[in-house]
This record gives structure tokens, sequence and C-alpha cells, in this order.
């Protein structure tokens, strides 16, 4: 059992990173940390925090463990207090969906003074955002990431990876470069896509929206996501989701090519062998 | 009430239509025609359909309301024979989700007889298909759209309008044309963005997939759907996908103008525009 629990971002991740620890019975005191302590009000009234403070330093003292949950660039601003605020041996992590730029400033750090830093990139989420969203089971059956740099601490990850899975959540382990590939081409990617499909019919046709189906509807749901945190999201990951925009209208031009070509036989082998690779993901 | 309710091709679509007039009580005798006996028998032995054909011909006669819910093109090459081997009066409508073809076939037809056909696209589907998929509540709240042409038997036109009506969809009305342009916008474009995105994961870092969360797969969703009814779907609307292709790459390449030129403000603004009309589709 963890003694203390310190969550730095009390919103959607963070609210249900302690949700889930309380419910779990994971840490006997489970501590708050926020800008404002009206945004923390509701999470100390329903029992999920111990403690709300405002101040980073105060609040991360004596933690056992720490979850960094703002968004990416804060939790990079925020890294180097907390780990000078730490005792030694307190173990920290993140919950950002980028993971170069926070390894980059723990190993910086680390370089200096020994830090038991690991990067989480919980794959859990909703449109919605904010405490009022957070909830017990988020973690529940969802992926989890844990990106360890090539001078983390064995330990650190252990502790990480069994926190995360105590909450119910299944953990892999990636390179941080690997990771931020891999979620150009599954989150920031299809996230773009999604916001320009909308725009498209926006720009084009808005009466089209009228007849919006379930098809459109569930295609560009994630553009409806919170606009601060994903401009935060691609502009962290800028590279990555360049290259798999080139991987993207490759694809894209070969299926037009098809269509335009009025092949049926070879168009709908394409559709056919891209169906049963969607299918493949239960 | 309609004395006899035919629905050829007894499949997701057919198959809920006759399901639902059965629910509705708006036919006193469905009858199904399909090519194959054995496809049509789970829906006679339900009770879903008083008999099932597989001559076209022999199974329109007498009918008051012909429903082709074959495949577009099949619809299409169906239409003449159905018109022929009907009486005089009775009311022909399709599923289809192209107009513009059926339309063309049916003016084709009209200018040497007369002849009661109005197309209809209901907004309502899913990723599966065959009657096993068919549904009495399918149509409950959709959106169909009737595509009147311009030498349209307005009687038909009330028919058809009020069938979907008794089934509880929304109808409205469209010109062809508009039509073919707004379902390339909201569902075929959509359609095509989602099989690249699934493409791109395939050939440039397939173990990705492993990692996809809720946000893929709603936004890949329509690419596990039939091969063979997209293919048709997009060779039947060519020209407006094409147009359509060149508004989401304008959208797409726009909002890759912005997160490539590093302005936060500038990209979050955007985000949130879209955010917005997104939000606006319940």
């Amino acid at each position: 059992v963890i003694q203390r629990l310190v969550v730095v971002g009390v919103g959607l991740l963070g609210g249900s990173v302690a949700r889930a620890a309380r419910a779990h019975g994971l840490a006997r005191e489970i501590v708050g940390v926020g800008r404002d302590a009206a945004r923390l009000a509701p999470a100390l009234a329903d029992g999920t925090l111990d403690r709300a403070v405002t101040d980073v330093a105060g609040g991360v003292r004596d933690a056992d463990l720490v979850v960094l949950a703002a968004t990416v660039a804060a939790n990079e601003r925020l890294l180097p207090a907390v780990a000078a605020a730490v005792r030694p041996g307190t173990v920290i992590t993140d919950v950002g969906s980028t993971k170069r730029g926070i390894v980059r400033v723990a190993e910086r750090l680390a370089a200096a003074r020994p830090l038991a830093f690991v990067g989480s990139h919980p794959m859990a989420g909703s449109e919605r955002s904010g405490y009022a969203a957070a909830r017990t089971d988020l973690f529940a059956g969802a992926a989890v990431i844990v990106t360890p740099g090539d001078a983390s601490d064995a330990a650190a990850v252990k502790t990480v990876t069994g926190f995360w899975e105590a909450l119910g959540a299944r953990v892999s382990v990636l390179d941080p470069d690997v990771h931020d590939r891999v979620v150009a081409l599954i989150s920031h990617l299809p996230h773009l896509v999604a916001d320009a499909l909308v725009d498209a019919v926006v720009r084009s046709e808005p009466v089209a929206l009228d007849f919006a189906g379930r098809g459109f509807k569930d295609t560009t749901r994630i553009a409806a996501a919170d606009p601060r945190m994903w401009q935060e999201i691609f502009l962290a990951n800028t590279d990555a989701l360049a290259s798999a925009l080139v991987a993207f209208r490759t694809a894209l031009a070969d299926l037009e090519r098809l269509v335009g070509a009025g092949d049926p036989a070879a168009l709908e082998a394409a559709l056919a062998r891209i169906a049963t690779a969607r299918a493949g993901l239960v």
C-alpha cells in the first residue's frame, strides 16, 4: 500500500487515477494538487481526495508516488520543481500522451541527481474533460504504455507498472520514440483527420450536417474534444504526426486511384483487405 | 393499409423494412424476393415474410408498393424488369445510397410509359449486413431522404414519404444531385478516409494496432463494412466523391499548416471552431 499518493492535476485522467486508487484501496492518503482550490473542491467533497493543495512543492513532499496529470506541456514544466521537492526514492510518473519531451526533461534532471521517473501513457480518455468526467473504472481493461528511458530506475518501472495493473490496466513497455510514432498513427492522425472531415463539410456544404448519421458521427466523434488539450498534443508531436500524415496521404491516394480506375474487383479486394484488418480490432 | 408490399433483396435494409412494416401492421401481405431461396428462409420462418419467391417478375405482380433493397447496381438493373411487371399505379422506391443513377433509369422508363417511381435513401445502417442484422427499429428516428425528379408522380412521393414516416423515420426531400453531393461528404468521404487510416497504420507500423483505443476504433469503425457494398457505392458516386476529397484535402492541409507553423493560439482557435461544429451534431 502506498502511504501517500499525490496527483498533480485533478481533471479527467488525474481525477480518475485518484478515484480508482481510492476504490481499490491502493493508498492510505491521496493528495490532489491544482492551481485553483475551487476546482479541487468536488474531489475533496466526494471523498476522493484527503487533501487538496495549490502549492506543488508542498503537495508532493513526503509522497511515495507522484502522478503528473496536467497537460503535456505543464507536466514538462512541473517536473523539475517536483523532482526538487520530493524526498529521495519517491517514484514519479505522468499520464501525458507524448513521451519524448518529458523523458528528455527527466534524463537531464537525472544527470544531476538520482530521479525515479518513468513516463506512462494510459490509452483511456473521452471527448469530455475535467473532474466531472472522471471515472473509477476508466483504466479497467485499458492499455497503458510505460516508456522507460535507457537510464530509468528498474524499481521505479516496477512500481509504476504495478500501480497501473492494480487499477485494472494492461501495461506494455515501449521506447519513448516508438511510443510517439505509435500514438501519432493511432491517436493524433485520426484526430486531425476527423477535424478535417468536419471542416470539409462545414466549408463546402454545411446543410449536409443535417443528414449526418451514425457513420459520420462515429468517424468524427473525437473532433469534439478539448481544443486546448489537443493543440498541445499536436504541437508536442509535430514530427511524428507529419510522418503519419505522409503514410495517410499515400494510402488515401492509392484508394482514390482505385476508385478512379473503375475496376470493381481491384477496389473490392483493397476494401476487403482493410475491412479484415479493421475487424481484427475488437 | 398496403395490400401487398414486396421487398426485393431481404438483407439488412430490406429485411428491416419488412420487419418494421410487419411490426407496424402496415401491409396485409409481405413478399420477399431474392435470388437464393435458402437465404430468404429465416425471414419466412420468423413470420416476417408471408411468401418468399426467387422470380422478380412474378414476385412484384399485383404489388401496391415495391421496395428495391438490393445493391445500388442491382437495383438499377432490376428496375426495368420490375417496371414492366407491375400493374399501373404500383409505387416503386429503392433504398440505395446514391440516387442519380436509379433516377436516371426511372426517367428513361417513364418517358415510354407511366411509372410511379421515387428514390429513397434511409440513412440507417450498420457495419453488419444480411438479414441476421435486420432490426424492427432500424428506421425509428432515422433520417430518410426522398429524391423525386422533375417528372415524379406527386401521389407516389406522398405514398413513399408516408411509408417511411409510418416506420418512424424523419423524411426530407432533396434533389438527386444535391443528395449525391451530401452523401459523398457525410458518408462516402468518411468511409474512404477511415479505410485510409487503417491502411496507413497497417502499412507503416502494424504493431500500433495493438494500442488502438476508443478514438481510433470509433474513427475507423465503418472501415469494417461490407467491401462488395462499398465498392459499388464508391463507383456509383465517383465524381461527387472526388469533389468531396478536394474539400477534405484542403481542410487537412490547412490544419497541417497550422500545426507546422507552431502557433498555439491560431491552432487552438481552428480546433475550437471545429469542435463547436462537431458538438452541434447530437
